[in-house]
């Protein structure tokens, strides 16, 4: 058995469990997870049918049907069927499904292969498999957890080289793309993200590089990710300052933010839920006045895609079990100032989490 | 009235004519040619509504509102709403359209945002959005026009630039890396894909990259393209050979290509089908007995997404009108030898169609 095939089992059963007769995946993270195959999301339809009863089968264009061999699909008891230019994909998908009378999507399936998996099968419910496969994704085996842990160390590594490139009188953008080329250097398959926040577009979390230049003294928010060959993820967050001298307003609270964080990651374990871990750091923050400040969640999960379950906000009563993996990033934004964040990937082990970001938490003047 | 706000109005009477009340546009192509802002698809939901009658709201983490902002979205007459972390985003998107009987989902959005608003609206039937956008989409301005001529120049000075790295006993994946970096140099914002198939690689149509050696006189078929700042896609394919001797069944083949190639560019004009462009070449290439190794559609339409509408394929009896992108790009493929496919986007004119790439068609021997 592969570790795929097992998998492949597991849905198998929980989406017995919930009654579901077979589960329709398309290219993401889902098919990934239950094929070992990065199909591509393109136009031309690629969907894995899992009956919960009966031979698992990968339909896709046959164009495409070489290199599923060359993954080596097959290996995990899937099935591969070509359609040509003109056939009906959704007639192959749901041709050894014909008797199903509730299916389950993956959630990121596009609306318009709902609607034609709808018409294809007009007696069958439609569900969403995100109930069983969230279920599955969401507790890593250990094979998972070291792909993780090979991320983290990727994306360490261009933190830990930040000097070489954040220098004031350069531009987000210029930095940026230095960034970008080095998660790519040091093992990454695809660049996922690069943030550069300088000075008051730190201030705004999502804002990714601007062509303003970074001044001496200021603070820069670097929040970076990127793929591993294996499909994991990285996503790690420094706040830097390029040279010159600290702002006052900011050491004051990059110091709280600090100890939120480290509070965080001390109290996150198996047994307390998402949102009490997010609830550990707004507390400290707040309680430093800087409240309104903490603009989002503490974190996200993460696996093969970068935000995934379980997330860590007020509202998700998730207990925590041992092989979960997830950001814990607290930040703090003064609008039209500056902003800070720190961010590390963890996951749960049997008494605490193993950070997977192991550069200095402490702030960092460069030059 | 901003070009957006043109599209807008447009959208408001395809959508009004097509008895349906609101369209719900979540991000991806349909959202940036709707409010000019490239939202980040991810979990949070960011939602453009458009009544049939009434005023365009962006519904939008709060996040990210600020770059909303810069993005200019308020200047088209759209209004911003931002949501917090505990907000439900889908009472805020449905708020203005609690009377809609029928809304239009774009075509892409997740199966999971469907079931959201099929629950937040369950007296209102869904339909896609789809058909009345790809009929707005599929015709391009002259400003989107230009920005395809822009992104042809940018990827033929990639091509231009081929010798530099194309050569015998470099890895694939050692060249796509170079041209990943020159696709970016050349004036893209994003790299989206990169075919480099060697030998036997290049008649697998799909396969990007390998860790395979290219050998002398072995055909290359090169397959690139990204995004330009504007949002609009280049795309275009050229087949070397990497110095030696070129093979003679290879040669043979190309040639039948070519003529094929250039007959299909000289036939394409407003008034005959798409399927017709895709029959002249195919014709050709199956009288001289390369019918089966010509393994896909002729080409795809090309905008603000890599494929989209028009399809040129069998089956398409679309007729062409002026202003529609798309690659004409027939290939041969020999499995287990080597492969060839020449690649031009083409735009119609009032007679025929313009040519976005131009760098030489002919077989170039690098080296």
């Amino acid at each position: 058995m592969t570790d795929v095939s097992l998998r492949l089992d597991a849905a198998r059963n929980a989406a017995g469990a919930a009654d579901i007769d077979a589960l329709l995946v398309t290219p993401g993270a889902d098919l990934r997870y239950l094929t070992g195959f990065a199909a591509m999301p393109l136009e031309r339809l690629t969907c894995l049918v899992l009956p919960t009863d009966g031979e698992a089968v990968l339909v896709l264009p046959r164009l495409e049907l070489q290199m599923a061999v060359e993954a080596g699909v097959e290996d995990h008891g899937i099935r591969l069927v070509g359609w040509d230019e003109t056939d009906d994909p959704y007639a192959a998908a749901t041709a050894a499904i014909g008797g199903a009378r509730r299916v389950a999507l993956d959630d990121h399936m596009w609306a318009d292969r709902v609607f034609a998996f709808g018409a294809a099968m007009p007696d069958a419910d439609q569900v969403l498999a995100g109930e069983v496969l969230r279920e599955l994704r969401m507790r890593k085996t250990e094979g998972e957890i070291a792909a993780l842990r090979d991320a983290g160390a990727a994306i360490d590594r261009v933190h830990d080289r930040m000097g070489e490139w954040l220098r004031p009188g350069r531009t987000e953008r210029e930095v940026g793309r230095d960034i970008a080329d080095a998660i790519l250097a040091e093992g990454h398959e695809t660049v996922d993200f690069v943030i550069v926040g300088s000075g008051p577009n730190g201030a705004s979390p999502h804002a990714e590089v601007s062509d303003r230049r970074i001044g001496p003294g200021e603070p820069v928010v670097v929040d970076i990710g990127g793929t591993m060959p294996s499909g994991y993820c990285s996503d790690s967050t420094r706040t830097y300052v390029a040279g010159g001298t600290v702002p006052e307003d900011f050491a004051a609270y990059y110091e709280v933010l600090l100890s939120a964080q480290k509070a965080q990651c001390e109290y996150a374990r198996p047994g307390v839920t998402a949102e009490s871990v997010d609830a550990v750091g707004r507390d400290i923050i707040a309680a430093a006045g800087y409240g309104e400040a903490f603009l989002h969640r503490t974190g996200h999960g993460i696996g093969l895609e970068t935000h995934e379950e379980p997330y860590i906000v007020s509202g998700n009563g998730l207990v925590l079990e041992p092989g979960m993996a997830f950001s814990i990033e607290p930040g703090i934004y003064l609008e039209g100032r500056h902003g800070a964040r720190i961010e590390d990937i963890v996951v749960t082990t049997d008494a605490g989490v193993e950070r997977l970001n192991r550069t200095s938490r402490d702030l960092v003047v460069l030059g």
